[in-house]
């Protein structure tokens, strides 16, 4: 054992750092690519974390944070790398239920945190299909978005605080709980959404909700992608403050989830030109029934919804929310790519079939799927690959027609290593120049996640 | 004149360069502390703008960026720098009614933007006194706050992407219109809230909401503080999503804004405890005011409330927030100084009496009004000063019991030059070191705004 691990060794102890087959056995177990990490460490405290980040520092030595390791553009992939694991640090430290806010450590996982809020009956709105295996310090690193952001925002919106270790171990306790503190540079924003790459998060203070009482969903049947927008907007206004959710779905997404081997059944009939998942959520049964019913109405009558189904119980909500979660479905047929991207409504359709119509041209029997959180501008494109070694080809397909129209090549996934080719198509050099000015000022060395995000120079790659 | 002026007249033209009696002339029209610029600048373009930092940068000349000038924190102060006012970059550029979103250029004052995003028939979130005056940069750069961040955030959660303008001229184009975009790091939180001291804003793409159509506007009274907390909360879950403002008034306030020569006059009787202003803003008229009237009728049945008035037109809705506004009232007696701290609301009503109970000690006949947005954590504390050069001491009572609170010296206001000697109160050693940190790597000459937030070294103090 080199001298950096015995000295890691004396830190956490033994048991707290895997080697050899024993770190690879772990990282192999993992459906993401992390690769065959140096070792695994374990740290249960900060002061630990930041032990661990003052040797590697001195080292030279890369640090790659792992949260769930479910992240899809691989960020957690740590080949030669120290990978520093946060499992250890799950605890809900910490709820205010006056203030309406929570101190929660960077293991734990999502799922976790939200029930630790809602028994005390407030409500932590960051929602994603993850929300099982993802930790607060992967939301926080990456920015999660999810289902609700329409009404809630990003990750960003609900951190107040944050504590992060730098790269020389330096630990940055940044654990504000006001809403209001313009007492100097807002620090917690360097970490979130940096995806480990300016500092390990170790702790995140929450702004926490009211609890919803009321949650109505429907599903519309939308024959024209121009009345999309209208309708949005008219449900965001008569629906003020409380529409969480307008998830839009193309029909072949539709027909994938509604029909055999897929569990799930038709709500509206088939042939519409796009179906909506929406969903508002409201402090009162009685009341908040009544107006989504009227509004829908109204989006009936003024000819924006073809066809309208409310939900009437929680198991048709549940049936509803399923159908738009069987996201499984789309890899029924072979193999798959799929991409998150954003962009203004107004090109979503132009863009929609700029790609389709590219991809039937090399491929004519390549499927695509298409659905999103229209209500954010994000869309995601699944994408069935027919021939091996094409994936360049077709990331090319889809992030290039993004350019001319001011589109993002990540909405919420993040940019890890897959997206790093592309970053410059949604961001230009001057941007991406103060972006290396921040990772050389905050992390010198270069130790941190190296190679994700930003590409540093040939010697930090890890590709 | 030296070489860099005459370089900078070269580049903007004669008639855009104030010196000498005309500089310090408008300087001194400002009832803000402004000093003697060395000169004032009136670029028309972001490429005027960057050439202006190119040539001071070059120079080492300090650059002090001016937008409305009417900071409460010194914050424009400029004696011996060049003045870069953007009072000629005032269009609003573009409003995009489908995506919901608008790019302004910096000198635009606010109340122009908002009033065009409402042509629109949108709604720009951002609302404070200085509505008038202050522009699109300054609000941007003090990460503005005010009347309705409770329930639509500061102003950093209004803005989508930025156009800045670095310490050596670089532009950074970061003009996102996304709500989602995960493309690396968020690059416009360095420039929201650092006061001009890591760049200078020159255009900002806002987010838009709908614009509401009802606003239910009431006055409460509360005779006991611990009620304020579990009202306010009550309050955010039934009016869900809707509930704006959360004012609340300590009864020296509302005896000074209701009696002679102040122009308002009582609502509710005077000798309650606190009185707080509610206004919620909602898409239905008719339904909205069922709604308000019945929640306020629960506040007053469980107690929280102890007398309630409804504003039954517009003219009793501004009949309420004049006496909110009329905070002038509060220098009728003689020389004050503004407060504007955050704290836990939990912790307030002790923090309050500590701040008496000091200043009573010292000065018995001392003045003191507390009024504040208590939804936010938000406290203005305004104190009547009755010997000269006690500044320091008044200063010391109210920012000194706010260390233990775990406070804020500036909710709202930001530092600037007046409460960077108490910045240390609020922020820790280290986060005091990653702030310099990127100064330095974003301003390594110290040419922007120097001496202001965090101060470097003496030679950038400019007090």
């Amino acid at each position: 054992m080199d001298t950096l691990l015995a000295d890691l060794e004396a830190l956490l102890g033994a048991e707290h750092i895997l080697t050899g087959a024993e770190a690879t056995g772990w990282a192999f177990s993992s459906w993401t690519r992390l690769g065959a990490p140096r070792a695994i460490l374990r740290p249960a405290t900060t002061q630990e974390v930041s032990g661990i980040l003052r040797l590697a520092h001195a080292a030279g030595a890369a640090v790659v944070p792992w949260g769930g390791r479910t992240g899809l553009v691989d960020g957690a992939f740590a080949e030669g790398a120290l990978a520093l694991s946060l499992d250890r640090m799950t605890a809900v430290e910490e709820i205010d239920p006056l203030g309406a806010t929570m101190t929660v450590q960077a293991g734990c996982v999502l799922e976790a945190a939200c029930a630790a809020a809602t028994a005390e009956d407030l409500f932590l709105p960051v929602d994603l299909g993850a929300r099982g295996s993802a930790t607060i310090g992967g939301v926080v690193s990456t920015n999660a978005g999810g289902n609700r952001v329409l009404r809630y925002g990003m990750t960003r919106d609900s951190v107040l605080g944050l504590e992060a270790v730098l790269a020389d171990g330096t630990v940055i306790s940044s654990l504000n709980h006001l809403i209001k503190n313009n007492a100097g540079y807002d620090l917690k924003q360097l970490f979130i959404g940096s995806e480990g790459t300016l500092g390990v998060v170790t702790r995140a203070v929450f702004r926490l909700r009211p609890r919803p009482v009321s949650q109505e969903t429907a599903w519309l049947a939308v024959d024209r992608f121009e009345a999309l927008s209208p309708l949005l907007r008219s449900l965001e206004s008569s629906l003020a403050g409380s529409l969480s959710a307008f998830e839009v779905m193309w029909p072949a997404f539709y027909d994938l989830v509604t029909t055999p081997p897929a569990a799930g059944r038709p709500i509206l009939p088939a042939g519409h030109a796009y179906y909506v998942l929406v969903e508002a959520l409201g402090p009162d049964l009685i009341r908040d029934a009544a107006r989504f019913e009227q509004v829908l109405t109204d989006a009936l009558e003024s000819g924006l919804v073809a066809d309208a189904a409310i939900a009437k119980s929680q198991a048709e909500r549940d049936r509803m929310w399923a159908l738009r979660d069987d996201v499984a479905q789309t890899a029924r047929n072979g193999p798959i790519i799929t991409f998150d991207v954003s962009l203004p409504i107004a090109a979503m359709e132009a863009y929609v079939a700029e790609v389709r119509g590219a991809l039937a041209a090399r491929w004519p029997q390549a499927g695509m799927t298409v659905f999103g959180h229209l209500g954010d501008g994000n869309l995601h494109l699944i994408i069935g690959v027919v021939e091996p070694d094409t994936r360049s080809e077709i990331e090319e397909m889809v992030y290039g027609p993004l350019r001319a129209r001011a589109g993002s090549i990540s909405a919420e996934h993040g940019i890890g290593l897959q997206k790093r080719p592309y970053l410059a198509y949604s961001r230009n050099p001057a941007e991406l120049a103060l972006m290396r000015t921040l990772k050389t000022a905050l992390d010198p060395r270069g130790i941190l996640n190296p190679g994700k995000v930003i590409p540093l120079d040939d010697r930090q790659s890890l590709t």
